[in-house]
């Protein structure tokens, strides 16, 4: 039975060397907030870095000091697939994030202001140098895995790129080479409701001490609804009114106008996500496009990866569908690398690389299997 | 070589007797703008009647004051599909709309003040009440044919419904038999965009003499969001930039966001689209449902219907897929009902139905020739 992992507490890398971004500022110094969970082994050569999605954080498993789970807790645990009795697994907050790790809600040393919308838009290659500075702190010579879902996965491909060799194993999961026209368009409109929300105030929301909840309510919404299925939405909400009876009025009606309300207050006001930060991610996401440096060729952007690859998508995804996925998968045989594929079944969309599933976990406990027997000290273990 | 319609003008009829809408309010009075083209025969038998989608209006084909081509002008006029050498062709603007019929910002005539919020929800059913209204007011018998798309083919189902008697063709196009989920969610979102905007004033931003054009804009971005596909606007905008260089800030710089703001201000600013119209077409919608009433069985409710169907579908539209036309064509199966169903190989979205196209327009025309034989006193002519 699956031991837990209890309270973790987080902490934080403080870089006081200066930071050249892919737009070309600098961040005179930042912080890094991260987690671990599991042992270093005496070698060093067990540890895995786990890239977090658009809202996601460096709390990806155990409990939080409110006693709440990680984002991806029933996937990393002592006998969870990603396992750590035998795994030393990392997570960060990425740089722009809201969640302790330098972004636009923290001091601009320079002013002794909060950045607000002065703080730099990052992008997954200034993540991912962040992330090789936390490598080197942790005095990591390698990573074991690099593993990530959606825009977590975008981070993995960037780090199979930029530091082919810092790691050997690269699981992208429910993620896309680039975003699409159609997902930047619901980035842009995402932006758009944030922006144009009064309580915005040009990105200084919070020296007027407000925030603009309204307009990250909206996105957050817009966001559930490409996260969701058409079909999952139609078996979990359909067209169920929470009464009887029409109100021919303007209130909430439909079950999943309730719950959408409900994701898009949460994420705004009970969970306080930065808005800046939110406009930074989808910015970062619309960005990524590795191959657009290589003739906009994703083979050759791909052409120098080493790791050893597992990437996954899943059918009822619309976000970033298995064709997608199907993209890098190509890429990489191009290029003759060792690529794992699997398209699981899930009426789940987008969400389901978050959620239970009896293949899903199959697979990616089987791939772990894999990347723990290319650990060099473990390999006696494992061979037994 | 087809003739032009030229400058039509639009007419009004003007109702002085209450109507009862669905919701149990009463109009005590109201006007249906709308526009004809071609002549109506002796026992008036060739008459058509098309109904306007989410955004549409009256005018239909031919040009208006300002030279404005109808929004179906490419099928509707002399030697096009709609063959208004033969066709008799009726179009009203929906009650509740802001195109000259009564809707949310005319005149309440009980308290002389502009209706805004109190104009009460209309539906579907109600449409087809007031447009029923329309028909003894010209006069005709019975329609030759119910043309509509998108909401517009709901509508014709309804008619077919309510008043079987009263067609003898439906043209159902790119429609549903109610909105999924998904649709209600997009909704949803746009409404709430629409209402938080602090020009919204509770809907009387008229009283305010302004009007939310961010949040009409962007519920209109939304809105072509889900009528364009996800390969067509690859096709048409990818992910080109306005410029070559990444800008790392929030200004415009994707070909796609520009595209969707331009729709956005042109709706909400140019042509000044009433934004409580807009929350009432999208209730509307969301509250179509005529199987509802029958156990929600489609079959049931549409066992009254006794015209004759074409139903039309688009491959690549996703905001109505041609699954939810095949429960259409289904339900009609189920009763008998003679029903022709084309499903229309085209890239285009939602928005196939208004674009020009080889193959639907062949079957349009070939449908329109079958309509035209079923008109009694033409019967020799197209005998020959």
């Amino acid at each position: 039975m699956a031991q837990t992992l209890g309270v973790i507490t987080p902490q934080v890398m403080q870089v006081e060397t200066p930071l050249t971004l892919s737009s070309g500022a600098v961040l005179p110094r930042y912080d890094l907030t991260y987690e671990t969970y599991g042992q270093l082994n005496e070698d060093a050569s067990n540890a895995i870095l786990v890239c977090h999605a658009l809202s996601g954080d460096h709390h990806v498993a155990g409990l939080d000091a409110d006693n709440k789970p990680g984002w991806w807790d029933s996937y990393i645990g002592p006998g969870k697939p990603v396992d750590t009795n035998h795994f030393f697994v990392v997570c960060s907050n990425n740089l722009g994030g809201c969640r302790g790790s330098t972004g636009p809600a923290s001091l601009n040393p320079e002013t002794g202001k909060v950045y607000g919308p002065d703080f730099p838009i990052a992008t997954c290659k200034d993540w991912v140098n962040s992330q090789y500075e936390l490598q080197k702190h942790l005095k990591i010579p390698q990573w074991a895995a690099l593993i990530g879902g959606s825009m977590g996965g975008m981070q993995v491909l960037q780090w199979a790129m930029d530091y082919p060799d810092q790691l050997r194993h690269a699981l992208v999961i429910a993620a896309a080479p680039k975003l699409s026209a159609q997902n930047i368009a619901f980035n842009v409109v995402a932006r758009r409701a944030i922006m144009s929300d009064p309580d915005f105030h040009e990105g200084r929301f919070l020296e007027h001490n407000t925030t603009p909840k309204q307009g990250l309510a909206q996105a957050r919404m817009l966001g559930h609804l490409t996260y969701l299925s058409d079909d999952l939405m139609g078996t979990k909400f359909g067209r169920e009114r929470r009464e009887d009876a029409l109100k021919y009025n303007y209130e909430v009606e439909f079950q999943i106008e309730s719950y959408l309300n409900y994701q898009g207050e949460k994420f705004a006001t009970k969970q306080n996500f930065d808005a800046n930060t939110y406009l930074l991610m989808t910015k970062a996401l619309d960005y990524f496009d590795p191959a657009a440096e290589f003739d906009h060729d994703l083979s050759k952007a791909l052409a120098c990866a080493t790791a050893k690859f597992l990437v996954v998508s899943f059918t009822s995804d619309w976000r970033f569908s298995p064709e997608r996925s199907h993209e890098i998968v190509k890429a990489l045989l191009d290029n003759d690398t060792d690529v794992c594929y699997a398209e699981i079944t899930s009426e789940h969309g987008h969400d389901a690389f978050l959620l239970p599933n009896e293949h899903y976990e199959g697979i990616f406990r089987a791939y772990m299997k894999r990347v723990l027997k290319d650990i060099p000290s473990q390999h006696d273990e494992t061979k037994k």
